[in-house]
């Protein structure tokens, strides 16, 4: 066996099971190895921002990290933007990432790079394996790594040597910590400040989409604290029968607003709240002078279990308040519109669908209209880095091929990873891709009146995509997928309605204003 | 004046007029300030790989810099790859990469990440502006160190609030030293070998393409001594009237059986040549042992200065040999091959085009068939990350408007940067496209041959592109390009021959066995 065999083994025995991946010449020890090892799935993307996007939307959903397969320095760079996401989304990613052999590696060959500088970028924990006798020890401490809650990166580098020279057999998995218990004086302090009054939980992370979110819910209702999300959320467990968390607004302006009458702040599983950027004279702080800042449960914490603490403290036989089922009527037919668009979809959502939403401007405002539609799970942009839609969507199918993933996804963001349509068409994933063709940049626009800049003519060129109009219905074709072109609200429904009702990728260009 | 503009107006007058980006919203002052300075051009990229090869491609051809206009550190991330070329084909770039205002970057917003470190793994020259006031001087420095020969990566961080805040003005060119003179010991020590004989010469750099080849090709016609290139050279002048110089294999074995018979191996401009990736049991280096190496110019001497003084030395009145203009017979009709798809290229080429060769197996041990084409410039793979033929063609054309660019194109990498075919389109820029449509990652399945590995169900799904098609024609539509597929001789011939005769961006798909 050779360090390759050990190393796809022991990834098994780790509960990896999906490799995502593009390899190349330093990887073809691995690639062999995939084939003499049951149990782990191979599967190809033809840009690795589409890989680590995918192990991104993977880990979202299975709770538990894929292997990527990056070909050395310049490889793993294509994946270190959505792996950035990944990052802060706390997803667990396990990167082998291939390099030269140790013997090639003082050369300045054309490939040769700092791969663990590359690597070091996005990564929890980072190791170059240099004898393949600990390639397997070392995979076992890069699955365990990345399982630590409350979810991390981990780049294992693997030269081309230590794949293939001789080693003893696979390891076994490494024990996985569970999230480190909230201290009792955290959840008392917590509780003196909900008895306040004018307090919120604002909460990130598994209790999200979990038992947590239930317990939050019978405290709001019991004690009339807000529920408050992040305005951007790796995962939200949202739609009829779920608990309504409100999500706090992008700009600082309408964020303070948001804020106003809160006097306790607490924090579960994530940090106090900050512009996505700083804005001129605007403060980067979302929080107003005077509120206080509980921090209940760190992100390696079980903010989940500290919430039905709480519950069982403060609510009572309380119960959480749920949303009905009952989606915002959709008009028969008119303009196409971002509002006519969403409440189509909210009407149309199937149940347990996954919904991955990169429709940046597209839903903006929106977010309330999908409270009411069938229960669903909504992945968002954690990192801004944008590009992660059609291969977190991806990813997300692979992780549940039983469920109907839809993509909101704004035209722009599309462009960057839109390789991701053929891994969808090879694996017949069943997602259906709703493009935003609004032909623009439109939020830099907006930004641009944000950061109280001008836009002039090389301004305007820079956030102008209608010269030429990207095709979307061509680009899914040329990558196999199946799509239509949609301008009204008639054209919408239908194509989504068969888009749904179909298993395998579909696409809608959706032409709005 | 605030920050953006005193930096704009410094790239001004440092020669720089050409920024080629991506922007966000932290770049925002900085995209305004460009309307406000006459002189500088502004080209958007759909995506970041491609904004960075274009600005290699336009660097090898305009012989200075472009600046790159980049969005934080995950937008810099996209870019890296193509950096990573740009470096080993020591092309100047200045990277202008926007980050959070300094006020913002102590909180963990989504877009932070530590942008020093992702610009450090690409970069000769980083450096983070802190102030306003010092944004234009510190650009200015960025260009002096770009232009430093042989030609290196600077990278300026942008934080918002140095663009927006007041500056004072804009800095001026700094002096830009030539490269330095190759020492007299040099020079005698390799006239005295190349006396002995049995000597080659290994060329990289400026000399490829400029008046030191034609010195190197009189040394060569009055002592016999070899003329070599790197197996990938940044820029070499090919064709009729050009000197012909050998480019050593890709594979160990075929490059040390070409080395055979050498005794002095004198370099110029370059390093001693080693092996693209390691095999197993086979050598690195690519001098067989006994083999005496000669360094007569580093990178960032004059080389070609070098190759005129040992010309002047060594070869009399000898004239260079020259190639004649007699390009291969191509066969009317019948399959479509590499072979008989660069004999119609080499027959149909137009004087003076740039043909950028990201062929991979495409064009491998069919290098010969352009030497007696039209004269031409060759723009090669300089760092192995694929996906830098397509944009490295748009920035040729962008920095050559009256020269006609043709691009050999592998299907695999050219979906790594797809995108720049819609650049293309919208600058309208003298492109013809040739997709090597193999629906593989062909060399993959040779390069498992040469690891000695074996191919199995999952590796060959790995390597395989078939499943579905790429349909090159309609990807290339959905961008705005005009595309078209030939699989037979005469359609690829026909279709060469409209492609070239019209003014604009075209799309040949050539389906090949």
């Amino acid at each position: 066996m050779n360090g390759a065999e050990s190393l796809v083994r022991t990834l098994v025995n780790c509960g990896v099971d999906l490799c995502i991946g593009n390899a190349g010449t330093s990887e073809m020890h691995f690639v062999s190895a995939l084939d003499r090892v049951p149990g782990m799935r191979a599967v190809l993307g033809l840009f690795e921002g589409v890989v680590t996007g995918a192990a991104d939307g993977y880990a979202r959903m299975a709770q538990k990290p894929a292997a990527t397969l990056l070909h050395l320095g310049p490889g793993l760079a294509n994946g270190l933007a959505n792996l950035h996401n990944a990052r802060k989304a706390q997803a667990p990613v396990v990167n082998i990432i291939g390099d030269h052999a140790t013997s090639h590696q003082r050369y300045d060959a054309p490939l040769s790079s700092d791969v663990e500088a590359f690597a070091a970028t996005v990564s929890h924990w980072v190791h170059s394996s240099r004898e393949a006798r600990n390639v397997a020890a070392d995979a076992a401490r890069a699955v365990q790594a990345a399982r630590q809650a409350p979810g991390q990166i981990a780049s294992l580098i693997l030269p081309a040597d230590t794949a293939w020279s001789p080693a003893l057999g696979p390891a076994g998995a490494l024990p996985v910590l569970p999230p480190a218990p909230v201290s009792s004086l955290a959840i008392a302090t917590a509780a003196t400040a909900i008895r306040k009054g004018k307090a919120a939980l604002l909460m990130r992370g598994a209790l999200l989409h979990g038992a947590g979110l239930k317990a939050a819910g019978r405290i709001a209702a019991a004690t009339g604290t807000r529920l408050m999300a992040d305005t951007f959320a790796p995962r939200i467990r949202r739609g009829a029968g779920e608990i309504s968390v409100e999500r706090i607004p992008y700009r600082p302006g309408p964020a303070l607003d948001f804020m106003a009458g809160i006097e306790t702040l607490i924090l579960v599983g994530t940090q106090a709240p900050v512009g996505f950027f700083a804005y001129p004279g605007q403060p980067s702080e979302f929080t107003p002078p005077g509120v206080s800042i509980l921090q209940l449960a760190h992100p390696h914490e079980d903010g989940g279990a500290a919430l039905e603490e709480l519950a069982s403290l403060l609510a009572g036989s309380a119960t959480a308040r749920t949303n009905p089922l009952a989606p915002p009527a959709a008009p028969q037919d008119g303009t196409l519109t971002r509002e006519t668009l969403m409440a189509i979809v909210a009407g149309r959502l199937p149940e347990e669908a996954i919904v991955v939403d990169e429709s940046i401007t597209g839903a903006f405002g929106l977010y309330g209209m999908l409270e009411t539609a069938a229960p669903f799970d909504c992945l968002q942009l954690t990192g801004g880095a944008i590009g992660d839609g059609l291969p977190m969507a991806t990813g997300a199918a692979l992780a549940c091929p039983d469920r109907k993933v839809v993509t909101l996804q704004a035209d722009g963001s599309a462009m960057y990873t839109l390789q991701a349509l053929w891994t969808q068409a090879r694996e017949n994933l069943d997602v259906v891709t709703i493009i935003y063709a609004n032909r623009s940049y439109k939020i830099l626009v907006e930004e641009m009146k944000g950061v109280g800049a001008e836009i002039g003519k090389s301004a305007a060129s820079l956030f102008d995509l209608a010269n030429p109009a990207l095709d979307w219905v061509r680009l899914a074709e040329g990558m196999g997928v199946e799509a239509t072109r949609a301008e009204t609200v008639a054209q919408f429904d239908s194509a989504l309605t068969a888009a749904l009702k179909a298993k395998g990728p579909r696409l809608i260009e959706a032409v709005i204003g």
